[in-house]
């Protein structure tokens, strides 16, 4: 393989670009199950070697991704259904079920940015109540068992001049949650993969990915707690795209092979270095699949209250 | 040709991308000069006939390109010397110079995406006179001749359920502007014009350009006063840069002839309809042109007043 | 009584400043009923005569208010039980039931102050249809009866230069509505009413009301189309909520009678002009609140759609 | 006197509150001066003794008040004049002038609150330099003595679940600022102060004053490092404006004594808490006077530039 990466923060993309025999063989399983009701296919890769995580470029751990093609729809009721599902399927990845536990989201992304303000708009509608509880007790919810949810938006780097992980880790070391949840605006490799598949991870979030890089580690060795994050891809990566577009018309027209071609050059467009790709109505999408991850967040909170 | 056409909202792109040559023939005229000290490049584009029209893809009419490419830098100086060139090169278009005038701006766009709110943010930063000279007179601003400044901002069709053209007709027609200055954000087919050039045109605006071609026809013809659109590039079209991406390559590596290949196509990207690409750090930039273009406009009124 | 005059846009707080006897006496009528399920009082005050109306300070025609004291609990449940009734209680004042209706809802108000972007919050999250069926038809939303929904946002005009009455005028004109329904943030008399009172009036909106003044009449009058009004107060005047600390404290103490002091004075409180009394939580109420209005409208729509 | 405490956040108006004579007996001490230029007066009030903090219901330390009336005019060039004052005498105040210094901005209050997003729009215009000259070292400024300089927006407890003492106290401690800067909003006892006078204090936040009571301690004794507060009153308490508007009233009218009529009740107005009082057009207020503290800060850095 040449210099050419394909870029993607899909685990099940990045599988699907090194073949499914390959990535077998290495030691990444694959499990796979439908949900007719939601029309939702979960898939659930596991990386558990240190040559698996080579091959596929992504750190050892579970990756769960929900492809949910009406996702983009402003169907109301099937978001709510989504967002049931997505709490399914984090409650699983959670660590801890049994106890009481206090759990901080952490927004990542730019705001101001409208396809890498998932994060942001994430928290801007969980149902906090750590500062409820700590003040008042559980008692102020009528329950015996409740977690703590708490919140956090650091901002990206070009305004704070902090790296998102320096703020994070001083957060958490001064309020010591038990768990981290990371929610962010992904990069998938094919369009039609954008803002309807959610991606449910335990291994955090690892330097290099993402829409604005605004960020560095946010993982369990860099925290010392859990880090869950959740992401749904927004974007496409300019180079990627310009790579499949490419690849599809000349196998079409000329049986060239695209990839050999591009993988001689070390950076083939660098034109497009700091681009991203988004769709025209990135504003109502983005608005819509926030909601779907906060009340996905906020359901599970509720399914562990007694 | 074929079918493939290549997307720009400048008229200077459009010209290169017909030749030279060929543009001269057809009657497109072209005057270039260089303001040194504000490393600016003026290009004056005129469409007289309508052939030459037809070959430009864009209406007979003046069209003014101000190249200047220290634009993206966050240098508060530069901005305003720019503002005062756009504010020069803006009076130069503006009928009726002697009168005084009630000059309404529209800010085209979604505030929402980023890239496509340089109209609203424009607009948030004017300064706004005429309910202050209804009220109170000339006097309130201690002079003889003094312009009134109005501002619009329609919205976008998902968001209204009406055509931007009818909000605007319907609010020319109430408040009876002498002239209207429409600023928008452009399309180019080049990242190297993006964010850095200002393009001013006395034809208004067209169907079917911008980002989100959230409007018809803003035209004199259409609403009975001059019209001036005011625009910079913040976004290429993804067909387009897809199809320089392989022109590019495909000419280095192999000497094939992609707009051939490509003009075969009907549509030879379906996958990125409805898309755009721009820039990491679009927020800031968009914050930054947007003031620029405001006091451009704030300093024409300026000049005019007595 | 004195020049000072109690300041409120709810008939009902108008109705109780002048005593029950003296109301009903000079042609005002008021039917209430208990909604025991929701909570909700149902106050519906006609004012049939121009004398009532001088008494009271408001135009003759129906005000319906609806006091659902838990609107102010962040529980989604209740709120959508709220809608509910603003919807039933909307329809009843909504002319041409059983025709195809062309409907705009205009949100009035600053969203740059908490307190006042109670109409352009509403705005937001209505489910807007007229553009979809304009070029689609109804067969988009399988039905045979449809109401084609628009909505505006006109701005201040502090921003805009111009009346918000001028903006919307010259819309309606263009887009031709049947119905106006205009959605705004109200001052009210006494704290207790604040985020929990929703009225809903057949008579418009009048010069000289609501937080920022904003605007001049959008009635039937002027407009030449039914206009409904819908507001919630959301602050408190400064002079009327001083002038009740102190005929509350006075009387309590010493038997003093303020009203009859401060009407001695033409304005006893001019450094409290242009300022006005709002709750420090009021973002997250302004955000559910809004929200329990666009429900409102979008759930009648709805039950108007066969 | 009694159980009804004046509410403000100004050193000036507290002394006022307590007479002249009163405040220099108990180790008060007052310095002012006048900048005839900008018209701005500055008053520097120090507090040295227990007794006087407990008088003044302040900490010991230093606090200058630089009224401006002008200030809430739009005018531009006054405002840069204003930005510059502030530059010097923050200076005055900050330690270690002659070294290069790692800083830290703080911009409290709530960003969805008009009157209380002071603190959040400061920190959105500040020249950030901290993440540049760590990877590209002082070089990428050119000059030999350069600051570092962060920001940090925290937050309001609601919607995050934690104190913003917690989280400033652990970006302090992960990124080792060596001074903190916090602005804030802070409310004024009297309505002319309103927007027009700036506070500075090496006393840092202490609980319970501010907008929103949104913060517990920050101050050198909670932080391990100084911390410079700067501040402009936004809001008036309301049961202080109430109480306000009655003494004059009631002297007017009656020489009655409203103070001591109000200190015989523990909590005169408690339908007032939690409520505050602010203009109509805080919005462009807040807008103009958080970048003439953005500019002050940004100046003041530059001016220890080298």
């Amino acid at each position: 393989m040449g210099s050419f990466q394909v870029r993607t923060d899909l685990a099940l993309e990045a599988r699907e670009s090194i073949g499914e025999a390959e990535s077998e063989l290495r030691g990444v399983k694959v499990d796979e199950y439908y949900r007719e009701e939601e029309d939702v296919r979960v898939t659930k890769v596991t990386i558990d070697t240190k040559n698996a995580a080579k091959a596929m470029g992504k750190p050892m751990g579970i990756y769960v991704t929900m492809e949910a093609p009406a996702m983009v729809e402003p169907d109301e009721d099937y978001h709510r259904e989504i967002s049931k599902c997505l709490a399914e399927e984090l409650l699983k990845l959670l660590p801890g079920e049994d106890s009481e536990q206090n759990i901080m989201v952490v927004g990542l992304g730019n705001r101001e940015v409208t396809a890498d303000a998932l994060g942001p708009q994430t928290v801007d509608n969980l149902f906090i109540t750590r500062h409820i509880v700590k003040e008042y007790g559980k008692a102020a919810y009528n329950c015996n068992k409740m977690n703590l949810l708490s919140a956090l938006e650091p901002g990206v780097m070009a305004r704070t001049g902090m790296e998102t992980a320096e703020i994070v880790k001083g957060v958490v070391r001064e309020t010591a949650p038990d768990i981290l949840i990371v929610v962010d605006a992904l990069a998938a490799r094919s369009t039609k993969r954008l803002n309807r598949t959610i991606q449910i991870t335990n291994t955090g979030i690892q330097p290099g990915s993402g829409v604005g890089n605004h960020r560095n580690a946010l993982t369990k060795e860099s925290l010392g707690i859990p880090v869950i994050a959740i992401g749904i891809p927004t974007v496409v990566d300019s180079a990627t795209i310009v790579m499949d577009a490419m690849e599809k018309l000349l196998e079409e027209e000329q049986g060239l092979d695209a990839v050999k071609l591009l993988s001689r050059h070390a950076s083939p467009f660098p034109e497009l270095n700091n681009m991203y790709m988004t769709g025209k109505d990135i504003d109502a999408v983005i608005k819509r699949i926030s909601y779907t991850i906060s009340e996905g967040i906020n359901i599970a909170m509720e399914m562990r209250m007694e």
